[in-house]
């Protein structure tokens, strides 16, 4: 397998059915007819060994990571995926573990009706970037900057159990909790959700560096902070048996690679937002808590909750 | 200087002037008002040590090529450029090195009226992967797939130069043949040029493996083959004198990293195409062959011209 055949077998895997390709990947450059109608949206994100996932996890995994990942941006600016651009990048070509890579990235592409338009293939460190394009309706797209003070904070599905998976890939014990493994190998980006939710939402970030962080980005950009009760942070209740309650939140706040959405609603909003979204999805929609004039506050019911010291480090890598 | 830094400072150094750009860097997604009248065009290309330029060159150098071999492709469909995303992986942060970087990506972006809407940076191996976006009249970009039998070719500049200095880099001889080392550090992407070519154009591509192995990627795609005579190749002078005239061929033929165009052009429009190339830039225009049924055939002179063994590696990398 020579690096060519690579792009040649990841387009052979995905269903390149978008008519506005009119010059599909194998070219100096993509064309795209672009829509008058929509606004278009770019995101980029990579990923290498080490930094982003321990070395000698399933290439399946890394396949479908890097393209999730940049899904997971999409999903957060409310906008719907349609077109990826791949670099990717090993040291030597393993035929298998190609197969499998492509296997995980052609599968979570097809999901989402997502092209592959460009690709570049580098024998060099294990590296993989992914471009995406996107399109989102004119003015329909969410970023950090629009919450305001008293906006309800909300959060998709369940908090810190890819943290709590790779914990335990890194320890090796790959027999136990095959569910929380699963958490870290194969985020489930919230694509669909995404776009409903924008209709209602005032700001929206994914979390892929930590709740507390990620949310942080939100309340910096706005000068405003947030009152967060870590009791009603959404935790798998497997993850609280299996560790402790403390670990649990403590993975939760600042475990880092959910790839669930976090995102403030107007409180007159609520009531709306929960019928359309529960209805649509069964997808778990929590409450975590409320945007605030200044003070970034985090409670354990009716008493303050102080951070591990550890969990700094984010702020400062 | 942290890993957020590196991108505001990029941010902050680039004409961020586009009023296209509804949201800038700095959210999870950027977010672009579309033209109806124009196709997009997408290019995605990444360098890495060790691989593409050796260890120790100037992070100037860096910073500018990563921009400029996307900036090349764009030219060679005929396009302009309008949007850069970057992924920055560096092991560690050197604040000069980083400024330096900056200075040569920034230059060139601005050069070139391209805004960076996108940015991801990595404490991982000294990668950089950029993903270029940019606009074509509807109809007007140049692929490789048009060229006709009896179509001559033609170059932009000069071959083999760049070629020439990696290797005196590589040897150390940085002292002589500044020319020949800048050609390789600070490749000019035909921007400007690749856009008025377009016009006339049946097939383009930029040179960055090398003339004969680019000038295949064309011929093998219309299952034609090509003649070109290598005493045409447009070599300077210079580099004749300090190698051979062998030499000064074979780095031409096989050298790569010119990032100079290489085109199809219809005999009939030959004369206009000249006319209005040569009345706009300084820029060399050189024929050196034409689009033939079905060999490929380097000729010098009136005898056949065998290409070095070792230049046959470039096919199976």
């Amino acid at each position: 397998m020579r690096e060519a055949d690579i792009i040649s077998a990841l387009q052979a895997s995905i269903d390149q059915s978008s008519s506005e390709v009119i010059v599909p990947i194998g070219d100096d450059g993509s064309v795209i007819a672009t829509n008058a109608n929509k606004q278009l949206v770019t995101t980029t994100d990579a990923i290498t060994v080490d930094i982003h996932y321990p070395k000698g996890i399933e290439a399946k995994s890394i396949g479908h990571r890097c393209l999730a990942i940049n899904l997971s941006d999409m999903a957060a600016m409310g906008a719907s995926a349609k077109w990826a651009s791949l670099v990717f990048s090993m040291p030597s070509i393993d035929s298998k573990w190609v197969e499998d890579f492509i296997i995980g990235f052609s599968n979570l592409a097809n999901d989402n009706n997502v092209d592959l338009i460009g690709g570049d293939t580098i024998r060099g460190p294990e590296f993989f970037a992914v471009s995406l394009q996107g399109y989102v309706e004119q003015g329909q797209f969410i970023n950090r900057t629009n919450a305001k003070e008293g906006d309800l904070i909300y959060m998709t599905g369940h908090l810190g159990s890819a943290a709590y998976g790779l914990e335990l890939i890194i320890n090796n014990n790959q027999n136990d909790d095959e569910q929380f493994i699963r958490s870290f190998l194969y985020p489930s980006p919230r694509t669909k959700e995404g776009i409903l939710i924008a209709k209602y939402a005032s700001a929206m970030i994914d979390i892929s560096d930590g709740f507390y962080c990620d949310l942080g980005k939100i309340s910096s950009k706005l000068n405003k902070g947030f009152k967060v009760d870590v009791l009603t942070l959404p935790i798998e209740p497997n993850l609280i048996e299996q560790t402790s309650q403390d670990k649990a939140i403590n993975l939760a706040l600042t475990g880092g690679d959910d790839y669930e959405l976090c995102f403030t609603v107007p409180e007159k909003h609520e009531n709306q937002f929960l019928e359309e979204l529960t209805s649509e999805f069964d997808t778990l929609f929590t409450c975590v808590g409320q945007i605030t004039e200044s003070k970034e506050l985090l409670m354990a019911g009716n008493e303050g909750y102080a951070l591990p010291e550890s969990t700094f480090e984010h702020f400062s890598s």
